[in-house]
């Protein structure tokens, strides 16, 4: 079934345009909204896609609005998809909690009520969203992946699933190991129930554990990050990484945040990686 | 009275450091919030300011989050200082529009009812601001302005009065003829009161006319800006000045709307126009 695309918003930026679209979500069962940013024309082949997942409590519009990422995609011809972090509406469960339900869909197909019916971002990323990009706007078949915090584990966590789908994956601040820490194990738990061999297929640490190959990956963490100690440890996945011999690199910036601001410094440097990839 | 800063928030941000600041304002008689971007270190002397003034329903944290500007001011080592739009809190008056009273503060001082004792922006942004800047940060005295829509009135006018002061000034989106369009008519009316005399000395054009030199000054305007037409006309200012010989440069820019997508697009090349006048 077709889905269509009701245009919200539209602003010229940096020569290109910056968009805002609802459409039915048939994996979601929900109205869902995504922001794109379309670079000018800058050469012949059709642009490739990068994703960007956004973390805990975001909407498609925060990376649209802070990040400056746009510039660099200008510049480079990237195509940008911003996708929101769950569903949401009236007939979606939710939770108090700001880190479960919607705002906080954690990229994976929850097997547990009340949240069956409706979070399966995992399908709707992976498989939903890319073909109706495909179908609607003039784009290459070429993917990256990035994303920041509850965002980067679901990029990092898509490429490793799907390592010949994504060209590379990159992330900000990513939750690596949500098996083990608190964040993840309140989401799993919720969505996936008490059976943690079904946690797995969603934590990078034990993906790359599994796998035999990998897409080139950069990590970027902020040394003053409030959640490094207790939620993200970038160290685990750089260990596992380093022991088979995984393109990871992992660069820890001093003094930086877990914020936008964060992201903002150091997008140009995440988006010419992807680049490298994208267009080689 | 010295005045205490109180810091609100602080944030690593492209080498430098992203600060927001409490502050009690003797001039508005009420408690002030201001963003400053302070680069990492670059030269020996000391970095010069650029203050950048925001639009109508606007705080400090809009240009701040939203336009990308610190990664310019980073690089050619410029401080920057983003004001509140109006004196805020319990005790100050307000309307129902969006256009009038807080956030609305359109950088005069005010002489009528009920908004003489707390509306007084150009006192506050042309004197105690600098001031505040001056003791309480490592600064150069060289200072540009810039600013969007109510805030390009603001700092065209401002450096239209104050030509020594600023070396240059730019604007996005200016309200450049505020006597003459509903959202000026409807705050100098209620700010200044009936007697279009005392407008005039907010007024860019009146003021531009009666000017004997300007600093270097620059005006981007999206020709797909909702307010275009009704609200903003920088064909006036750009008539007056080709017809005393001054220094602006008025750019439209096309498909460009009224929004920070529109800024972001644009920031770099002020920030370079404000460099090459501050650095030389």
């Amino acid at each position: 079934m077709a889905s269509t695309l009701e245009l919200l918003e539209e602003h010229r930026l940096f020569g290109g345009w910056q968009q805002r679209y609802r459409h039915r979500s048939a994996t979601l069962n929900a109205d869902m909204t995504f922001s794109i940013f379309l670079p000018g024309p800058k050469r012949d082949a059709p642009p490739p896609v990068v994703y960007f997942l956004a973390g805990l409590t975001c909407t498609d519009e925060n990376f649209a609005t802070k990040s400056g990422a746009q510039r660099v995609a200008a510049d480079l011809g990237l195509v940008l998809v911003m996708p929101d972090t769950s569903p949401r509406g009236e007939g979606v469960a939710n939770d108090e909690g700001y880190d479960l339900g919607q705002g906080a869909g954690f990229y994976l197909n929850a097997t547990e009520a009340p949240w069956k019916p409706h979070f399966r971002m995992y399908d709707y990323i992976n498989e939903e969203l890319p073909a109706l990009i495909a179908s609607n706007f003039h784009v290459s078949d070429r993917q990256a992946i990035m994303g920041h915090s509850m965002g980067g584990h679901g990029a990092i966590m898509l490429a490793l699933r799907n390592p010949a789908r994504f060209r590379s994956a990159s992330a900000f601040a990513p939750i690596v190991n949500p098996m083990e820490v608190p964040w993840g194990q309140k989401a799993f738990s919720a969505y996936l129930g008490d059976d943690r061999q079904a946690w797995r297929e969603y934590d990078s640490c034990w993906l790359m554990r599994q796998a035999s190959s990998t897409p080139p990956l950069l990590i970027d963490q902020g040394d003053s990050d409030q959640f490094l100690a207790d939620q993200l440890h970038p160290e685990r996945l750089e260990a596992i990484a380093q022991e088979k011999g995984f393109p990871l690199t992992v660069r820890i910036q001093p003094g930086y945040d877990h914020s936008y601001f964060f992201i903002a410094s150091f997008v140009e440097d995440h988006l010419r990686f992807h680049a490298e990839h994208l267009l080689a």
